[in-house]
């Protein structure tokens, strides 16, 4: 017998039929004697509702008030699953956030755990009834509604996790697992039956939008063993999904590289002719960060008759504002001669804790792109990830070369 | 400079533009130097639709967790009004009933206020804010989410009104006051200035379903005055709607009968033959108060040769029920001889503290219908209230003999 968090998401919750799924699921666990504290997220597309219901209303919704508004999705959610748990016959009981409580800090909208208080769910548990708590949200110390920001609901699952010392943190979503890569890209892309939690930090911050980042953090931080699922698997067909693990694996054979990730929405823009001394980096990239521009891959290479070239990298969508501040605010202090860049390239990462020990896979990496005629316009590396920066238009042709020469396809049938 | 509670329901709810509207109104308060407390209903619709998507999920919802789900529709209403209200300036903060605290018995779906904890609101008070809070819902002792049951948003406006000794509590509907009897039926029906607690209870139970009539008991039981007005009227032509005071008007000439209300969905039932002994009416009714049926008017005519006849009315969507009840359960253990039955009555009452002081109400009342032609088939009479049932296609004929008799059409312009 042991003790699981699952969590399910907006798509799992979406309709009435899912939703009696989604019990039917916690009733064949449950009845494996295991103790079941689950945490849902709002029905897919009420949070968006909710939203532009804020909207019509005020321009510029406040966030306390946001908040309290948007926690009402997941309110509705365990209280629907309560319902059909307790309809085949199990005992369920639903908490909101504050019911728990989970105790956050009062950044609206974006608010932190603190502490999760679980002397209501471990009496419940105790009592053999299902727990079902309101993902996305908690209050803080003065009772105020907070929500954790969007895709949150993983996170307070995760948080759950830690705080009951849980077995495990199952994930349901609306796919099977983990991927070498995107298998709308490369259909022999295979399904991961473990990751290390360093290396799905790497694929999920590089587009792999299986789990949100923060709560992959969370739950490498806390030791909680996550296992990602499908929600959408008939009785007697589910798969036991990707288990994300913080320790390497060390009884089989670790392959070298994991998956190949990628993240089309790039942009690069370069500072030509800088003048080569302390504090440029910072003149450069201070503005920019304090205009809440998140930048990426940043290069700047050696400088040769007093100045340098320096390039970074930034999301498509605020490519624009980024290069009209170089332009306009940054431009006119540092001296520089040129602001050139590109809004149409893409990131193509070589993810694997493997690479720690198999010197080579950087120069295998660059001669497969090689080969395919594709030029690199920048190369970031970390220790268990290699990215590189292409035009857009070799995305698929790269990602194609890469999941195969590092013999990540699947063997044919 | 007063404090002032409003109460908004779900009409005056129910579109961003009206939210921005009833947030102009409050302004317009405010800025008279009132404090302002305001109770909302959720948006028009938001109710049925919630209780539509748990049948759809569960055919008998648990109780507790419908409550929970229920709560999120008033709680979608304060934070969108707390976020139209800054828009225009004013400092306002929103409350659940559980934030506030409303601390109610533990009977879901029907739960009763205990107590009122207004440290929260007072405090925000005192800093300029409107405070919006959730009506229908509060909390129990152990943190559970109750409701108050249909309409019981007057009742949470009227509680916090006597929680906070308010001025008075305005209760803002579709209608701009108390009318003498419904306008659709008689044209020249007139809005009431006032009219007292005792009245309006015996209005509201008849029929006139302006108020709730568990606020209104509360509110005599408390002292609160409360005053109905329209939430549709333009800025600037604002009518003062009825208030509705716990005492007699004793500075003016009272008028004798203040209302003709009436009740469409009536049925009668009728028990012949019972034999005359003690304990008779406990024996037939004691069954049908079980199965929470509830029963209007009582009748027992003197015996004559051992035995009398018992009839007592029921709301008609009870009829069938109650019928089955006489003939199956209760007939055979008493030994009645016949039970009838009439699903096609209503019920017209004039209502009015005048009549205390005022003997001959009852004959120029039996008097009028006598004159039109209408069967009294039974009669009630209470202190303030004479009722009578009559064939229901006589309906709208006894009300309006009945206005124009005790003088309470308007003047002819």
């Amino acid at each position: 017998m042991a003790l699981i968090v699952q969590k399910y998401g907006g798509t799992s919750m979406g309709s009435p039929e899912r939703i009696r799924n989604v019990a039917k699921r916690i009733s064949r666990w449950k009845a494996q004697g295991h103790q079941i504290v689950v945490v849902v997220s709002a029905m897919s597309g009420e949070t968006n509702r909710l939203v532009a219901l804020a909207h019509e209303v005020s321009p510029q919704p406040d966030l306390r008030e946001m908040d309290a508004m948007l926690a009402t999705g997941e309110q509705v959610s365990i209280a629907l699953l309560a319902m059909a748990l307790r309809d085949i016959g199990l005992k369920a009981k639903s908490y909101t956030g504050g019911q728990v409580k989970v105790l956050t800090d009062s950044a609206f909208s974006k608010a932190r755990i603190l502490e999760i208080e679980d002397s209501n769910i471990r009496h419940d548990l105790d009592n053999d009834t299902v727990v079902i708590v309101a993902g996305f949200q908690g209050v803080d110390a003065d009772g105020n509604i907070t929500t954790l920001g969007r895709g949150g609901s993983d996170t307070s699952g995760v948080a759950l996790a830690a705080a009951l010392q849980a077995e495990e943190c199952q994930i349901y979503t609306d796919v099977d697992g983990v991927y070498t890569t995107d298998p709308r890209i490369v259909p022999a892309a295979r399904k991961l039956d473990q990751i290390t939690f360093e290396e799905m930090l790497e694929m999920a911050s590089l587009g792999s939008k299986v789990l949100q980042i923060r709560s992959v953090e969370f739950a490498g931080k806390y030791k909680v063993k996550l296992r990602v699922l499908s929600s959408l698997e008939e009785e007697g067909q589910e798969t036991a999904g990707t288990l994300i693990t913080f320790e390497e694996n060390t009884t089989m054979e670790q392959p070298i590289i994991s998956g190949i990730a990628f993240s089309r929405d790039e942009a690069k823009l370069t500072v030509s002719g800088v003048p080569d001394r302390p504090g440029i980096a910072y003149q450069i990239l201070g503005p920019i960060a304090e205009a809440n521009i998140d930048v990426d891959i940043i290069i700047q290479n050696v400088g040769h008759d007093g100045t340098t070239d320096f390039s970074f990298t930034v999301n498509r969508s605020e490519y624009a504002r980024a290069k009209k501040m170089l332009e306009n605010q940054i431009k006119p202090h540092i001296g520089a001669l040129t602001i050139d860049g590109d809004n149409k390239i893409c990131k193509v990462s070589a993810v694997g804790v493997g690479m720690r020990s198999h010197p080579g896979v950087a120069s295998k990496m660059f001669r497969t792109l090689a080969e395919e005629g594709i030029n690199i316009q920048m190369i970031s590396t970390s220790e268990i990830k290699i990215s590189v920066v292409v035009d857009e238009k070799y995305l698929e042709l790269a990602v194609r070369a890469l999941h195969r020469a590092f013999d990540l396809d699947q063997a044919a049938a």
